[in-house]
């Protein structure tokens, strides 16, 4: 197969020359209804409000084909090395795709592997969700906290908070979960505040073992559970890959097993997610989850672009970066659910994306992934909205919305619930946004022209949530390709590691180095 | 006084013919010890990480003196109509200034009257945390819940959760604080679930008394006070104008006011902030903190771009924005207390500056307001800043960081002490972007150049608390001023609320919309 880069493949050339499509002559009743796209699991993608017509489509789907997308996620799949820094496979997608033909890497069935994680998580969530695992003093355990940093807290912490509610509505028992992460030790001082110690599980997660921010916390936390009389290895299990010093530590209660085939920011759907959310809601719970991305990740093999949410999301994005020149996205769920789902979302994405070489390491010159933001609405519009509409830079938008609230409680104001004018704001946003105002006073005026687009379901159910999450991994495994980078390593976070390990040790070949360590009496 | 559009000033035509300064040549230890700027109330400002050299100093110099930024600071204290747009005087320095001579706006001394309100605030506080005033069952209040959104919400939560730590390190008797911000009846059941109402107490934060989310989220929290055997009208205050329904409504327990003549996103220092940071902490902490907003004003009257911090972190950003063409900036606080000072800053910023027309409603064709973003550093560490080293495009960086943390409760880990580790990741950042790396291997190297300041102080206390909230709204009004922008109105989020309502009453005569809404059954 071939890989070139983005500026070389001639449907992109023919993409450069096409203008975008008006929104305000383009958005009519009938393309809102004609501009669907399963992303599975019932999630659905709406690009009425993105510029682009049939014209923009045909070069798309051009582009996609002549680009190979398609081929190259069944590469993927298949478990070819598609980490090409680090020499890797990628794997993130068979954790939850149990059934299938073997994945043989390194002489192991990875499929079988992650699936046999899965039914350990299975059973030890069980054991201490109905009491036969206790606490070092013998009491149940209430509250369950993760340690980690990055992929090991933004994904599992955002999809944690975006079930409570439903695990509420669903009457489902539910554990507290809390994430220390920061090596700030406010972080782990502030939530060991709200902890009661004997019936807290910590959950260590390092797939190196070696993790300092996260070593360090459990150091934190463990010092805490010795002062208070407990003893820390029955209350910490950890997950970490099998060759890691946590692997077979005496320090911990159990071990759950990753690999380095699945990279932190994918990780949700691993050990790394399943642990913490098996714990909190029962591993039914997160079954459902990995449903409803194993759906998505299927959704995302079909090769027409109007039947492949995540692969059209990601082509439009590219026009929006590489011909529109837009460098940055804004994320924006109206569900108070999702109110960390964009930090994950700026992980996943700035980190895969953020890239200026291409997978055989030569230097790149077109835009990669653009710096991505986001706060629920409706929050955000009394915020950041005012440069959405009436600032001097283009930022595309991605709607996120649901037919129906998660507790399902809700109280009539003025004629309506909250749940119909979240959404009633969420529609006159995209109207808003694409269509502007005229005013004769320029200071009210709306240029409009301001492209969104819309996933929608009924409802954010752990299925639905599972689907969003891969529609996204998806979204940026497409435009990795398309930009014929690794959208798999993270080389650029490695300096800052190195330089701070200097500083610790006194920094004394590096003046500069130094003279900023002083400062904070290092 | 002249106000004129950016590209008209002299100074600002001689700074576009200016080139950045290399980072990798200019970073010496001599720079990084004389590029300190007093902020105010102990906290610095260091640019010596920033493109900028002498020659670059000089003519921001001569930009701030030829457009006349001081004086313009001075005729917004003296209660001029800065906010041309709604023909409004600009007051919020006044709610942190007590002592000075009467600014009369409508007749009334506005100093007075914000002094006043503070008054009442110390009082009712007071007897709330000693048990006079109880809830309608004959018990303390113990939970505070502040219902509000924007900047009745960001600024308010952004302040309690950066001063818990202090707090609980100063042993001061603490209410727990809660917020609930959005329409999204899902945000007011989370946390309506985890409250005890007979001891909670609200606060109704709306100006106009209007705000459709806030009257929402009211009723909601009174209907389930009303379930729980309790009256709503002794568990609810209200932070409102004088003129507004909420201001003598017998459904509220007491009323402290608000004006006009302060926006919003810059409340917190008014009423909107000091009812439930008062409430929390105790008047004192409240009152700390406007004495840290006050010395951070006094600072930014000094003309000296060498003894100025706001106004020098000002003409650098307008140097990256309009010059450098950068479109966004990350600011990364080393400190888990100002885990939402970012999203506070988000708002600040892009609603103030987030504008395409100048103060007179003429259309200007430069750059103004960045897209802002930012996390936690080292959680970002983990996350984002893959991008910002190895991305594409250049995001200029704000880090904020203390000598010290705020529990004071710390872990050595090999070596080091955790505070130690954070502060070694934020200097090894600062160089890491700075310098770079070259590398044979294109995948690991770093361009460099890649601007950054520090905020710093030695510890987050509620005066540099105040300080550094009253450096960015007063950075963010020189920025204003130089883009000749009014930074105090925001017509950009009318349009969203006009449409929001016609959906909300079916939107028959615009079948767009009406095809938006039918899919949220609307």
């Amino acid at each position: 197969m071939e890989f070139q880069n983005l500026d070389r493949i001639a449907a992109f050339n023919e993409l450069k020359a096409l203008k975008p499509a008006s929104l305000k002559e383009i958005l009519t009743p009938s393309r809102i209804a004609s501009s669907w796209v399963e992303a599975g699991a019932s999630l659905r993608y709406n690009w009425a409000a993105m510029p682009v017509g049939e014209e923009h489509l045909a070069v798309l789907q051009g582009l996609s084909d002549e680009a190979s997308l398609i081929e190259k996620y069944r590469l993927l799949l298949s478990g070819a090395v598609m980490n090409t820094g680090e020499k890797r496979q990628v794997l993130h997608h068979l954790a939850r795709a149990a059934e299938g033909d073997p994945v043989i890497v390194d002489g192991e069935d990875k499929r079988a592997f992650y699936a046999g994680e899965l039914a350990k998580i299975k059973a030890f969530s069980e054991q201490v969700r109905n009491g036969t695992v206790l606490g070092s003093t013998g009491k149940r355990f209430t509250t369950v906290v993760q340690i980690g940093i990055g992929g090991s807290d933004l994904g599992p912490r955002a999809l944690y908070l975006a079930l409570k509610g439903w695990a509420a509505h669903a009457h489902l028992v539910t554990l507290d979960a809390h994430f220390i992460s920061n090596v700030d030790p406010d972080d782990g001082a502030q939530i060991l505040s709200c902890l009661n110690l004997e019936q807290t599980l910590f959950v260590l997660v390092s797939k190196s073992g070696t993790t300092l921010e996260t070593l360090t916390n459990q150091a934190f936390v463990s010092e805490a559970m010795r002062e208070a009389g407990l003893d820390p290895s029955r209350h910490i299990v950890a997950v970490t890959s099998k060759s890691s010093p946590l692997a077979a530590s005496d320090e911990v209660l159990d071990a759950f097993f990753i690999d380095d085939y699945i990279g932190g920011r994918y990780s949700s759907t691993s050990a790394v997610g399943g642990v913490i959310l098996s714990l909190a809601f029962g591993y039914e719970t997160f079954g459902l989850l990995l449903d409803g991305a194993h759906q998505a990740d299927r959704q995302a093999l079909n090769p027409s672009i109007g039947e492949n949410a995540a692969l059209l999301d990601a082509l439009i994005g590219v026009y929006l970066r590489n011909v529109l020149r837009l460098p940055s996205t804004a994320i924006l769920p109206y569900s108070q659910a999702l109110s960390r789902f964009s930090a994950h979302l700026q992980q996943l994405d700035m980190e895969s994306n953020g890239k200026s070489v291409n997978r055989d390491g030569e230097a790149i010159d077109y835009p990669t992934g653009p710096v991505i933001f986001g706060e629920p609405g409706t929050n955000g519009q009394h915020s950041f909205y005012q440069l959405l509409h009436q600032g001097t830079d283009i930022v595309p938008l991605q709607f996120i919305g649901f037919l129906h609230s998660q507790y399902e409680r809700d109280v009539t104001v003025q004629g309506s619930t909250s749940q119909e004018k979240l959404n009633a704001n969420l529609v006159a946003q995209i109207v808003a946004f694409a269509r502007g105002k005229e005013d004769e006073n320029a200071n009210k005026k709306f240029a409009g022209e301001r492209p969104s687009s819309l996933l929608y379901s009924e409802r954010l159910t752990p299925e639905v949530l599972g689907a969003l999450l891969a529609h996204y991994e998806n979204k940026v495994m497409f435009q990795g390709f398309l930009w014929n980078i690794n959208s798999f390593d993270q080389e650029g976070v490695q300096l800052g590691k190195v330089l701070a390990t200097s500083v610790l040790k006194g920094s004394e070949e590096d003046p500069t180095l130094k003279a900023w360590a002083e400062i904070f009496a290092l």
